[in-house]
């Protein structure tokens, strides 16, 4: 069978609009927590998103699985049902108070698609599995891909004991409330042998303006940073009296206000020079316990996420951020106390996926910009993992991670028809 | 009647050893609530304190009241009753989890004084009055001298409406509780003209080590700082996901830490001028409702508190607060919103109070630094209704409003024998 022309692939996924649209407003009814959306995951708000996701599934014929981490698979059967795979991901949770389309997008995406390809009724030459990620976001548990991690078999050791920050219970009892196994994932378990995945695809909204400062639907990304992590950071100073001169301090405060500037620097240098990084210090906080409008804070406490796209600028800036705690603990006599820093690799887009979805788009006539991923995404694991892997954005406006995150469906729609033509290109080959 | 030798004062002195290691003793027992002693104004705390140290004004025969804000005046009647008074005054209540002495060293300095006195049988020109003074800590109503201004009938308006930051409850509510008379207040009612005083004098310990440094047990004010103060400062930025690029970003917190910077180079640049001041930004913090590894804060909150001896400094201060927060609103895209600010006018010493203290310490061969006080004190309302004032300091380590606040009683007992050798010139000199 050869591939559908691009007028009636364009048409096929934008007769999918009704569907996608319930589907959102249903989303956003199961997790609406005002001001936004709580999908918290492996807890109620997650879990109703799943319920509504697959029952949608369901009705498109998709055949419905899980494992160990209860992940949702929604399968399209291909021809050759022992070809390696095709996934199409992205996550069901969201941050506390987030917007409806971070994560969703790309679930619903990869349902906009297999439903454009049924309407169409191509079988593509290998199954088409849209992947319902659990746990992306790692306010919760303070761990990177935690579901796409699980699918692989990549999950760190330690991780099924963290405690989810609010909950204050275990990942392990999280998964295992929802249906999950974590014996299972202690024992390595894993759903995907990589060698086996023939490309993971996730379409994801922009959390930057770059799309909407270009006026452009689309971007191809072109690699997804790597982290390093202080989860828990704490500055050690002394309390003192407000009248204690400068000279004497050791105020906590103010060498967290060094830090951050320092960072501010080390990134606003780095910008100068065209290499793309990012600092955030989400936690930044004095201690509640010893507030007072007359008392030198003699502790201080920290978040820091620090990301970039390149391996070795992240060696590079972990070191400078180690000089220059080293520098302000010589100038103003505190300790830094980092605890267990995490580490996220880079994540590379594979080069030929990346050409055969700026094919599609301009196959589609749709201008695409391309895009190194500001923020992580589930793909990097995939990618981290030996997976080929590629990403789509959609313009967004607001950012994310906020309950204002906008979308415009006619966007969404041009990212799904842009994948739908590469699934109609890549996956109907043999017959072409 | 002649002053008694400096030898025989300094003996007198050091009878009342006993006696206030006594009271310190009990003092810390009763306010004891580790790590460190909580005397909360208008609450338990204070409550226990006033009770010990009235037990002690009483055992020591000396006349007790009390006034519409509940201050304690312990008096030793002097021979002509009617002249204007010596007060000799500091604060029982302590900042949560503070130390022992900050505050309690003034009032029983107080009681050693005529404890002295009235073991070497002198009966001074005027009556002494050894104040016990409510709530000056400003940690928990967020006004300051609540008491002193209290009783010189200079409170601001407002201030009995305002609440105790933990309890929740109104200043009024808490003096009424506590046997005072709040519509007293409101009407104005004062315990004290200050034209009929003679002289206010306070000692305290060093909030800084000065003291320690320069290895003498006592020091005399030169002055107190007046200050100004945002209690509830915020910072309003844009809540952004951690892959925001920088040049997006409207960071509360990375806005907060310039602020930090600023002022800490502003207080820098003073101190190479040699013209001393202090900030401190007691609480400096993110919000935790919106705390998040991977979320731009959006809002940030700070409490600031700048002070200096000079009141054209404390207004281009103030002016220079204000251009180094219109720099960073432009730079970074935030507003800050200040809120009510609280001023406090700078406490002159008298000159001749000041002179005479140092007399008093040659006399007994005590080492003195001179120096401006880094911290507030009630001192300065008394200074600033117009009463002549004077301050002593005492060596302490470790700081203060912290539970290692280390005063030895040898330096106590310094200061007290300053203390009384003044009294004993100055209060005699009617028959010498």
């Amino acid at each position: 069978m050869a591939a559908p022309n691009p007028q009636t692939i364009k048409d096929a996924v934008h007769a999918q609009r009704g569907m996608i649209e319930a589907l959102f407003a249903q989303l956003r009814q199961d997790g609406l927590d005002e001001p936004g959306v709580t999908r918290d995951p492996y807890g109620p708000g997650e879990q109703r998103a799943h319920a509504t996701v697959a029952r949608a599934a369901e009705a498109l014929g998709l055949e419905i699985g899980g494992d160990a981490a209860a992940n949702l698979y929604m399968t399209l059967p291909g021809r050759d049902r022992a070809a390696p795979v095709l996934v199409i991901g992205s996550h069901l949770d969201s941050v506390p108070h987030g917007g409806n389309f971070d994560g969703a997008a790309g679930v619903l995406a990869g349902l906009a698609a297999v439903g454009a390809l049924r309407r169409m009724g191509v079988t593509p030459d290998c199954d088409i599995v849209v992947m319902g990620i659990r746990a992306e976001e790692s306010v919760w548990f303070q761990v990177s891909y935690i579901g796409s991690r699980s699918s692989l078999g990549t999950l760190p050791d330690g991780a099924l004991e963290v405690r989810r920050v609010d909950t204050g219970r275990t990942l392990a009892d999280h998964i295992a409330e929802c249906g999950g196994d974590p014996q299972a994932l202690r024992a390595r378990a894993r759903h995907f042998d990589p060698s086996r995945i023939r490309a993971y695809l996730e379409l994801h909204i922009e959390q930057a303006p770059s799309l909407v400062e270009e006026g452009k639907p689309v971007a191809i990304g072109t690699g997804i940073p790597g982290n390093f992590r202080v989860t828990a950071g704490r500055i050690e100073g002394a309390p003192d009296h407000v009248g204690t001169p400068r000279r004497f301090r050791r105020d906590a405060a103010m060498a967290g206000a060094e830090f951050a500037m320092a960072l501010d620097s080390l990134w606003a240098e780095h910008e100068e020079r065209g290499v793309p990084m990012a600092c955030t210090l989400g936690r930044f906080h004095t201690d509640p316990a010893e507030h007072g409008l007359t008392i030198v804070p003699g502790s201080f406490y920290f978040s820091l996420d620090v990301r970039a796209y390149d391996e070795a600028v992240l060696t590079e800036l972990e070191e400078r951020v180690g000089r220059i705690i080293q520098g302000i603990e010589q100038r103003r006599g505190v300790r830094f106390h980092l605890g267990q820093m995490a580490r996220a690799a880079v994540g590379k887009v594979d080069p030929a996926i990346r050409a055969g979805l700026e094919e599609a788009a301009a196959a589609q006539g749709i201008d695409v910009l391309r895009l190194g991923s500001p923020a992580s995404h589930d793909a990097a694991a995939f990618a981290a993992a030996g997976a080929p892997m590629g990403m789509l954005f959609v313009r967004n406006e607001n950012g994310s991670h906020n309950p204002f995150e906008a979308m415009e469906i006619g966007d969404f729609l041009d990212g799904a028809t842009t994948l739908t033509q590469w699934i109609a290109t890549e996956l109907t080959e043999t017959t072409k």
